[in-house]
């Protein structure tokens, strides 16, 4: 880029500004006017208009005719943020399946595909080469809307070093320092776009965010899938850890001389509340269950649950029970107030919530005087690639400024 | 206070940059010059002088004579946290301890005094007198050697309300919703200080970011006592979670059907690292040993463990394996670098750390690409009153115009 650059306190005013009334639009229950922006950011109302003509020009904001705006007071033009033109892409690589979902600035889901199927036996490269062709369908779609794809969030189940990516180990798919951003670009459909891995549970925690609308503060929530995960919110924002590993919940110890675990500790809460662990001792068939793709895999266990198996309500209510252990030692350490139950934990619900607040509350020193929300995920096992997708419209709406810079006459403006 | 209020603008400015003048010198290794911080700063030096003068004039900064001063470049005048005037006053009250510390504003422990004594019979009106009575003589030697104590901070071992400064439950104590602060004032010993009343294990934290120099700015405390605690620094502040109850490793399960804790569950931490919980493992008294207070009853386990007793040496690895399955726990969830054994494990460090640092590397995930450094604490059992003496000099070392109202001149300086 050429634009001379303002001086530095000039353009960090202006870009602090700017993130500010975006802030406030998107915000807002409802469509808000200029001069409800310039009250609520203190800013003057010439300011205000100036940004905003600045967002409208490229299209973060959209101005809806007069009519459609609340009716107290003389008419004015409503602001929303602007669902028409930029969207974030994400992907999900999973242990038995893969996803893509695009969603729009407003949070409107605009494409949405899963391929079920086992990843554990294919090569990385392999692997994401289909997740990347199906990305590009994605941004095909995407663009045919009038869309604008402005970064790709990729969610994957392991360990992942930030802020440079890389997937350093992911146990349940035996992939070890995988480049997973690398082996994505060699496809060629994701040329020119930021990409960001990040761990499926963080992303997962987003999503709920995303899905949620009264979704607390600071919550926990938790992913079981093959692996068990957890995404910590904070203040409404992601809490990494200091190297971005944080959230591993599926590794606490559960029983300090249980079975062992893939990790190569023992007694890990994977071990009795992951996917495969619940199929096992329910005497459900893991291989031939798992091939099936996460949804029907639950299905299968619903339908024994339901269908009378002791087994399966046993293993179900043994699942659950471990988890609570697990999530009241998280509320201990974190002293958070929410608990969310997702991935395959939000079908499974019935037997595994009552198990989770039962232990919470006998657990955690603090129950007497606040009770913990354990609550069922909203987004349930959409929530990963949708918070991976939403995490790229998330960065543009809190930082309007860093998006736009891609925009070469947007510093001459 | 009648002085008027300067428009918020600039008075916030003068705050910002009163604050990042003093930050830079007390954060400085060795004495700073003027222009040094007007470097670092990136204010002007005119400014840098008007608020380091009023610094000086507030005795929150000493200026040394110029000889003192480092020998690169033409003599300057040596600027450094002014120890002399202001300090910080700790009080801890503890199961089978009192304690106070006064520490001066360049870090300097001036007073500190412990009264053994199970406080477990007592009512808290007794305990908190005989508390406030220790910390009424410790603010006299303090005026004695021509110090103001700016004010208090109270380490209680339980959950505490924060803001409001309720002790909500001290399991180990008895005490419920019991207003420490409240009942530390009755005895008239210190009228016109601010009181404020955190967790031990908080402080504990707090105790050796003050007392380690080489303290990572990212750590987890663990304080062994008769209850076991945790406090979490998070880029050198202490993270309280959403209510201020964070922490509580003590009662993380470690074995699903263990041995019932006061908390009201089974199998936490505490039964089997706790001070007591050692003791018994290991065939010693409990009783007699606690009326001792902390350091005697260590000395005893030390005794009987280098006394060639298989029994305490089992009890001791026992506790450092529960403690180190317990954090591992903790590491996973918060992925945080490193783990300070105080309290009573740093004594015992020579059978506990070894099971610690074996469990921790077996079951932190990310233990292959980053070992978790397990250290033994600098402060040892004095780190909580020694943090809660040292919370009130950091407030003022960061926070300095809000220690700076309190005189009424400063405002119309």
């Amino acid at each position: 880029m050429s634009v001379e650059p303002r001086p530095a306190r000039q353009d960090s005013l202006r870009a602090r500004n700017l993130a500010l009334v975006l802030r406030r639009i998107s915000g807002a229950p409802e469509p808000v006017s200029r001069a409800e922006v310039a009250a609520a950011t203190g800013l003057t109302r010439a300011t205000v208009s100036a940004l905003v003509d600045t967002l409208v020009a490229s299209r973060l904001v959209a101005e809806l005719p007069p009519r459609l705006t609340r009716a107290t007071g003389r008419p004015a033009t409503g602001l929303v943020v602007d669902g028409a033109h930029t969207a974030g892409l994400g992907i999900e690589i999973n242990v038995d399946y893969l996803a893509v979902c695009v969603v729009d600035l407003a949070g409107g889901i605009r494409h949405r595909s899963v391929l079920p199927g086992d990843q554990r036996g294919r090569a990385p490269e392999r692997t994401c080469a289909a997740a990347a062709e199906l990305a590009g369908q994605a941004v095909e779609a995407a663009t045919a809307d009038g869309l604008t794809v402005a970064g790709v969030g990729v969610a994957v189940p392991g360990l992942v070093d930030l802020p440079a990516g890389l997937l350093r180990f992911a146990p349940n798919l035996g992939w070890r320092d995988t480049d997973v951003e690398a082996l994505l670009r060699r496809a060629g459909r994701l040329d020119g776009l930021d990409i960001t891995v990040d761990n499926e549970a963080n992303y997962a925690a987003l999503g709920e965010l995303h899905s949620d609308p009264a979704a607390l503060d600071d919550f926990l929530h938790v992913s079981g899938e093959i692996g068990v995960g957890a995404g910590i919110i904070l203040g409404r924002e992601l809490f990494h850890g200091t190297r971005g590993w944080s959230g591993e919940i599926g590794h606490l110890t559960v029983d300090l001389d249980g079975p062992p675990c893939r990790c190569g500790a023992r007694g890990c809460l994977e071990q009795f509340a992951g996917q495969e662990a619940i199929l096992r001792a329910a005497g459900l068939p893991v291989n031939a269950a798992t091939s099936l793709g996460g949804q029907a895999t639950v299905g299968r266990i619903i339908d024994a649950a339901e269908g009378g198996s002791a087994q399966t309500d046993a293993a179900l209510r043994r699942a659950g029970r471990a988890l609570g252990v697990a999530v009241a030692g998280a509320v201990n350490l974190l002293d958070i107030p929410g608990v969310v139950l997702g991935g395959i934990y939000a079908p499974l619900a019935k037997w595994i919530a009552p198990e989770v607040q039962r232990e919470v509350d006998q657990r955690i020193l603090s129950a007497a005087w606040s009770q913990v929300i354990v609550r069922v995920s909203a987004a349930g096992s959409d929530a990963a690639v949708l918070g991976a997708a939403g995490s790229v419209t998330r960065k543009i709406l809190r930082d309007p400024v860093d998006w736009l810079r891609h925009d070469q006459t947007f510093l001459a403006r």
